[in-house]
């Protein structure tokens, strides 16, 4: 395990839980095909960006959820939505920021987030205020 | 002028210029051929969307830099930027927000957005840190 | 309920049968998280645009059903061919207006709106001519 | 000249007008590159798309610009707006419809799109209403 | 069948096995509402487009399946995979053409990709390597 | 200089000229506000992504060109149309990778990057075929 994955790994626990990063530590879905890809998230994404200085966890986290909501990327808006979460946004935050969204790419995306989004909250029974 | 128009130029005010305000109510570029859309962005935009509690407004100024840098929607990008200055953004927040993006929308976009960036904060002075 | 819903929801009746305006009247599946939505949606996006002048109500839909075939906006892309239907479009319009989009944005997403398109007819009935 | 050039030319001669689709004829701004461009624009999009029965002239207009307001595609943006006013679509009308988008693409690819609308109307001397 | 389907027909063999080219050309998911897809898909795209000179079935294969993921156009993706195997890419290939498109469209769409390339090995009980 | 750093400058010398690579290390454009973008693309993306084996420079190259003119992202268009030619591409494979994406992207971005390709072609003196 190089350093850079080391950061990457202590980083990304800020925004998932105890638990799914033991998992993760243990599990690779892509490892038949492409396990570099997991090095590659955990060194570049985690290690060199995410662990930078300048913005907070949980800002990077709102900028996460904001790019994959208007890319239209639908299983990672609701990965970054729970990493944000655990990240330190309240629902509320989350919900504000969908709609946020509303004059800048238009109602279709948005209401698919909140979809997801719904749906993580119910699953940790988090409500919204 | 209608309340919702009203609320949404009090709120624009966070994120422009005392100066730039007064411009917006004198002029609209496009007032021969769509006055409306002003009246939207004033009343929608403004009074509905950015004048809603339970998100700061530095917050909000990241969600809209974020979702029209992945749009790659150049004349947005300078003008939000601009916004996210007057309502509390740093430059160094700015271009962390940037290089979050990286992981999640490639080297291109987040390229053309800096370039805008630093356009903007040569304009006005700014230095990142 | 403003004068706004209101008229959004004069509006959307042009789009919607009877059923469905008074099942949505009633129902709000994201009521829980983000009640505004719906309450934007039927007023700003009904209430302020749909019932402009100037644009009749067929040639509307064509632009909602294009645009979010052209964004790969799939939920959208069912619910606004059947508001379409109901406003007017013949089957054979949307199929026409879809494969108009094959030069503009290639074949995948219009064989994917194609596809969901059929889907609706089937459910309806509705044979193309 | 193919059937379907033929046709093609045929058809595009109901969006541009005599003097536009005789320069058209002789000149081909990619011929040194790519000559199958045009051919394949001329039978393929207007030969046997455009020219299709069951959706009238100005409805194909109106699909062909809003897809590529949708998708941000800048000098088609003002190639279709063209093309429509000379199909027989009136400002009015085009206004209408990119006021339309607004809450399904957001207001920057609005704005951006009635911007250069405004300069099409402005070089014809047009305006709307 | 034109001279230009019998065209594509011949080139599309390179991309698809036998048995699903005779699949092909007995079924049309889509003959019920828009039969001149099918047509346009085989006339056009395969028998004017892939069966050019210049560039061999796998760089045409690498191409489209580049195309397909930039986009995140699910269905085709898969499609395009399975064209590209029989076409002559090495699941190695495409996993490196994968790989290769992070730093330009960062790393969500080509986490789903490998997914669905990985689902497409194992169907054809492929390995990378 | 890093490790990972120097394999990106060996491998990026296979897309650029000797004159460009020699420019590139007393030069960046973006060091007073984001030094560390240059680092990343050097370090990622030619180091650790572009310098993998299982794909050929060129074949990467024409994932690149594919990959920006798909999302319309007009610097890098010309960015990697020159660094593809330098990588081994001939003008005419450019050329025949550009119609190749009509059927899956249709017309607009196809001929706006065939007319960057042609100005690079133009100022390098480039015929096709």
């Amino acid at each position: 395990m190089s350093d850079r994955f080391q950061k990457g790994f202590e980083t990304i626990k800020q925004y998932v839980t105890e638990e799914e990063a033991n998992w993760m530590i243990k599990n690779d879905a892509l490892a038949d095909i492409a396990p570099d890809l997991r090095k590659f998230i955990m060194e570049f994404a985690y290690g060199d960006i995410y662990s930078r200085e300048g913005l907070d966890a949980k800002s990077r986290a709102l900028v996460v959820i904001t790019s994959v909501v208007t890319q239209g990327a639908e299983p990672q808006i609701e990965t970054h939505i729970k990493r944000g979460l655990t990240g330190g946004l309240s629902p509320k935050e989350i919900v504000e920021a969908l709609l946020q969204l509303v004059p800048y790419i238009g109602f279709p995306r948005v209401q698919n987030a909140l979809t997801i989004a719904q749906k993580v909250f119910r699953a940790r029974d988090l409500t919204v205020e």
